[in-house]
């Protein structure tokens, strides 16, 4: 999501997260630091150990707040909406495909899935991070495991499918288009690979 | 790959590949800075810049030496060796689930693809190394995509599959597994979406 502050009427803390979410989702955990958030949400330096005691702890509650507004906004819409499990699942890809297509029309830059990207940078180095990062992950997949048990009750799926499995297999091709699309600033191959791909589990495919 | 260098009777420039390559896939790329670099390699400060004019130079070498391996010892051998498509698949992940565990026994963390988790870090950032990293997935998916082609010309492959957007699925599929396996720093994910998600390609599944 790109998101331009400049409300200065929204608190400090709130303007903080804002500019931190944007910054570390345009370049890089490690490549943004603390005086550049500050001065992107226009709050001093001394102010922002106030609010946060370290950049990490300012992550992980932007963590919060991304993971909060995406399952408000995106997954709750798209897997509660009452469609078919198909179309749920075909909509979480063509979502992607859509909000980062925008990214790039207005940054020059596809910018990739900030919980993915955040993960491979800092998992091995930050481990409140990588443990938070987790359940993200964990809870993303719950929806898809749920749309492929409604379609297994309904014998819409390929016989014999494990849909826990399925579930993460899903959310790793997803994760891994959306790495792709950013390696080659170009999102074509997420309408494409969601054709061939997730099509073959479906019974009519 | 870990790799613990301590031969002095490599020269400097070989020690310097060796030690920005275990440090950058150890942590990440902005957190190893060419100190840590240098005294990992045994190399004064100084003699780095003779070598090298920047750290981004040195991961670009980095870069292709890790291909060329990464190629001549596992996807030559993988890929090359005259085993069914579906086999040769199949191996590929098998590779990265033996090779993601072992690191995981001898260092503690799933470190994931050291190509993957660069070109999530640094892609927006470093147009370099982005576009050196695009060239990695592209070659990478040739290997894929000419099994998927063998496959379909003996008639083993499901009908009307798109061999180019499925070569890049299985890329996907395999990037965002190791992205998952840092992120649980677990890597059990691997083998029970190989059985799941690749076998579903193949007409006699």
């Amino acid at each position: 999501m790109v998101i331009e502050q400049t409300d200065t009427d929204r608190g400090p803390r709130d303007r903080l997260l804002t500019a931190a979410a944007d910054l570390v989702h345009a370049y890089s955990y490690r490549a943004v630091g603390v005086q550049a958030i500050c001065d992107r949400a226009g709050v001093k330096k001394g102010s922002f150990y106030h609010f946060f005691p370290s950049k990490q702890a300012l992550i992980l509650a932007v963590l919060e707040e991304n993971w909060e507004s995406f399952t408000r906004d995106v997954l709750d819409p798209i897997f509660g909406g009452g469609a078919p499990p198909n179309e749920r699942i075909a909509a979480l890809f063509e979502f992607a495909f859509a909000s980062h297509t925008e990214i790039k029309r207005q940054t020059g830059h596809v910018r990739g899935c900030p919980f993915g990207s955040l993960a491979a940078e800092a998992s091995t180095l930050e481990e409140p991070l990588r443990a938070r990062l987790l359940r993200v992950f964990e809870d993303w997949t719950a929806y898809l495991r749920d749309a492929l048990s409604d379609a297994q009750a309904s014998g819409a799926l390929r016989d014999g499918i494990d849909v826990d499995a399925t579930a993460w297999g899903l959310l790793s091709c997803l994760q891994g288009l959306l790495l792709i699309s950013k390696t080659a600033n170009d999102t074509s191959i997420i309408p494409r690979v969601l054709e061939e791909v997730v099509a073959h589990l479906w019974r009519e495919a």
